[in-house]
């Protein structure tokens, strides 16, 4: 059994993007630069763009974060965007989601310029990436197939099970993973809150992708042999022992089923660090070009 | 067992449409209309054009062929597309695939406006069908669905074999399955090429959709007693017999499967009918709009 070490790989891919990043800047380039807008308070998202910040500073990035109050309209918000779309020194930009509750979050989405939309949430890149053509896929997604190919882990012909059908985590991956790019070309089968015999199933997966959002709904008894097992599920539970007043746990019963896997990620350490990698990747994309030449 | 009468179907569907633009039209309003443009002298693709100004004409909707040689440029199809886009007479427009070689098909599918592509092929459709926002949904896939509707056929918690993941049918079938939709919440695995023990996977399903184009894969033995199929495949196989030189064969051998399944979709006559009635349903949705209001 093999612990899939998603640390280790995001800090190998900030290097080797952070080599990139000086060679352009030694020639004179300007550096690739990312914007977050964020809107409101909540703790959670205000960590999540503190973490990319960082990320942007360790991969030689320009970084800036746009926040607003609560209170911030729709209109106002969309001007922003309309600024950031037409600015030129901005290769990327984010909106921290959840937004307030009186705007639009769809309309939001879809102000963003299609090339400019490192999130890969506008319909169009959803699209493009559902029929494989160039996209920015989304972080998680991107982030699951790029741990599968730093293992080396063979894919093609394989059943992969995914667990939960997201539009962020578990639609993308079922269709990136069924797709003939490497890694891909699985046998994929979506499972969901109605799926019956998940349990079978799950037996039957080489590969299981867990994105439920269920604390440690995968267990032993669900997995076969040698499966390789992918824990995308990390939910914020109640823990009076941590400094924080809680601990993340995975879809994945850790303990009992890594003694049965091939490969497992674990919870926190594995897809997480991996996301924010993506995101910076999809950045110096932008600022290449190569998804929208 | 049940044969799924797609001819039936569809002409129910067409007698709906027209009521209802002829109570459009009594009421002063135009009726919608649909443009077809094909280039070159491709003998199926002429045979579709034809069938859809046929359907038109029992839906009471205004059509429209434009005919350009094999010879035409990438330039002068655009300038076409964007006349079309302009015109507010035209409430939805199809290209007729495949175009000569010479003519990149991405980029003219790219140029329609995506309120204007009732085919569905626009990124923005098929990226808004994935994840679940109002769009236009391809023919095929849209027909799929209907058949599994207007026949009552419970879908939620079933598992759905969908054999095939091209881009304009298996993908957006299993995409559509698996969302709340009714008809859906599959369970849904997508087969294709690379698949191992696709005999097994064929016998647990209770609804297979045959998506592969490959005459008469689908054999009694992959088939569970009771179990639903849709078959898409329509291969023209040569017929010495046959006043055209040919037949069209699907992918189940019917003759066997048919014995075993609880409904299942004949070819021609089951699948076949109902894309034209989708193209015909995304147009009045134009007219209405309803996608994009």
């Amino acid at each position: 059994m093999q612990i899939i070490d998603g640390k280790k790989v995001a800090a190998a891919i900030k290097a080797e993007i952070r080599a990139e990043v000086e060679s352009f800047v030694a020639a004179g380039r300007r550096a690739p630069q990312l914007v977050a807008i964020i809107a409101g308070n909540d703790g959670a998202s205000q960590t999540y763009v503190a973490g990319k910040e960082k990320a942007c500073g360790e991969c030689g990035f320009r970084s800036q974060v746009l926040r607003f109050a609560d209170s911030l309209t729709e209109a106002e918000l969309l001007a922003a965007i309309a600024l950031l779309n037409a600015d030129e020194e901005v290769d990327g930009f984010i909106v921290q989601l959840p937004l307030p509750r009186h705007i639009n979050e769809q309309r939001i989405i879809e102000a963003i310029d299609p090339k400019k939309d490192v999130d890969g949430f506008h319909p169009v890149n959803a699209g493009r990436m559902a029929i494989g053509l160039p996209a920015y896929v989304s972080a998680t997604p991107a982030g699951v197939k790029e741990l599968l190919r730093r293992y080396e882990i063979a894919t093609a012909g394989k059943h992969c099970v995914v667990l939960g059908r997201s539009n962020i985590v578990g639609r993308p991956v079922a269709n990136l993973l069924s797709q003939k790019d490497a890694p891909g070309d699985c046998t994929v089968t979506i499972c969901h809150s109605r799926t019956r015999n998940i349990k079978d199933i799950c037996r039957s997966a080489d590969i299981i992708i867990a994105a439920l959002g269920q604390p440690e709904f995968l267990t032993a008894d669900m997995v076969a042999h040698g499966a390789v097992v992918i824990d995308v599920g990390t939910t914020r539970v109640p823990a009076a022992d941590a400094k924080s007043g809680f601990r993340l746990k995975g879809d994945v019963k850790f303990d009992e089923v890594a003694a049965k896997c091939s490969y497992i990620t674990p919870v926190p350490g594995g897809v997480g660090p991996m996301t924010i990698v993506s995101l910076m990747k999809n950045t110096l994309k932008a600022y290449k070009k190569e998804v929208y030449p």
